[in-house]
């Protein structure tokens, strides 16, 4: 980690990811001073609780003066507003970054206020649970996972690498690219199977009572997996699709024809085209534990 | 487990599910004579190979001839042509049953060749891998998982109790309900997620090249378990989509339904909307835990 980091870290939301972090840096980095920001009076007296800062306030200004780094760790609704309020408070030489699960919005919404002399280096730890909260951060939550940096091409490598060498200190195996491919490969990834779990489990919540109880009692391990997925921070999640309507409704749709050609494909009794398909998922698995993912 | 069972098994087929239950009768029940029945040569071979079994045919004749407990483990595309088959050969008071994922589908091709005298007990033990074939089997596969029991009222208690007994001495928590009611609520917790799975998987394998090989790489949680999901055995989901095709396309279409408005709250900005809905899945996910499930 370069030099830069051991100074004073803002974190600007304090939630899964933003206390994971907070104790990553505390184990790792025992002299960095933490300044955490929360909107919520219980979220900052959990992080009080937990000890993983070494002040506190409401304000992001606050938060940010001085800091050496500026970690922006809430839902991405929140961004233009905390741009603004922390702009004028930002040093020179300062690293903006963030954690935010698409990248094109984000830059929309702070780069417009970043002062000249401070670096944004968008980031993308890919890691998380289905809990939320400061209470369910851990610091190993990093170890093993993705980190994406989409920095524009005029940043300086500089606070790139400082930032990545942050995440990857803390075990993820980071990696830089446009804004807009990671938005269509998350939207890809990530997005479109959790609009897929929220629906099923909606899905099955409108189902006549009797059937909607054993549904629940038997939820055999195909759904179980999707509950987990859609019980995942509601307006974490509102956003992101909300800040990545392009690209998710582009995969959706494409989503869609594929699962009405399926359901012709059973109405029909084409066996034949099933079982091809389902061959050739099978494959894309292999990949993925090729690619040491799974 | 009741006497009726302490005597001679026949499985035919011989896969995940068929030798998980060959290597769970060794363990519990040594004295029971287990004769397999495979169609391809090769299973019969691995059979072999992992002593799961005291003989072995391609007949499934032959394979029935004298059983006191005969138990379908084949995709449920065979089950006709078995039924058939081995009708003759079933001994007076032999219980028949089956592993399969749909049971109307089983009772219509089964029932009409069951010789009086002979118990039909339609099983469904909801356990299951992404992996297949014998080498995969392993006993303990159906500790603490559901076996779903679908025997018609006219069924005498007695077998019920025996393929019942059998199950629950393997882990299981046994319940009975009909054949119409499971396959409706396995089409919700299993039968959809495995379509949808299907799905999404399929549509990530038509992305442009260079998409496809990042969503490979970087597959987040989400995806990566629905890869897990669409590795599973291309036949058997074949048949089981094409056997329950009523009950899938009904509650397909539901899902469709409610994928289209969040794709139309997400179209227009309905943030509301969105948030409501992730709200609500949430609730969800607390019933399936406290249903002690997860």
């Amino acid at each position: 980690m370069s030099d830069i980091m051991i100074g004073r870290v803002a974190l600007i939301g304090i939630g899964l990811i933003g206390s994971s972090l907070a104790r990553a840096l505390r184990r790792d980095h025992p002299e960095t001073e933490i300044i955490a920001c929360a909107r919520r009076a219980e979220t900052l007296a959990a992080v009080q609780r937990l000890g993983i800062a070494d002040a506190m306030t409401h304000d992001p200004a606050q938060a940010a003066a001085g800091a050496d780094l500026v970690v922006i760790a809430t839902p991405l609704s929140a961004y233009a507003e905390i741009g603004e309020r922390i702009a004028p408070m930002l040093k020179d030489g300062a690293i903006l970054t963030d954690v935010g699960s698409v990248k094109q919005a984000v830059i929309r919404d702070l780069q417009p206020n970043v002062p000249s002399g401070v670096h944004l280096v968008p980031g993308h730890p890919v890691a998380g649970t289905e809990h939320s909260g400061p209470e369910s951060g851990f610091a190993e939550l990093f170890r093993d996972r993705w980190c994406i940096l989409t920095p524009s091409p005029e940043t300086p490598p500089e606070p790139v690498a400082a930032v990545g060498g942050m995440w990857q200190g803390f075990g993820m195996r980071v990696v830089t690219m446009s804004a807009d491919h990671h938005d269509k490969v998350l939207a890809m990834t990530s997005h479109l199977p959790h609009l897929i779990a929220y629906t099923i489990v909606g899905t099955a919540t409108n189902l006549e009572e009797s059937l909607k109880s054993e549904v629940i009692e038997f939820s055999a391990s195909g759904f179980r997996d999707f509950t987990r997925i859609a019980a995942s921070d509601p307006v974490m999640w509102r956003d992101i699709f909300l800040n990545n309507r392009e690209a998710v409704l582009e995969i959706v749709q494409r989503f869609t024809e594929d699962l009405t050609a399926l359901q012709r494909a059973i109405r029909w009794g084409e066996g034949d085209k099933l079982q091809e398909l389902f061959t050739r998922t099978r494959a894309i698995r292999r990949s993925i534990i090729e690619a040491t993912q799974a």
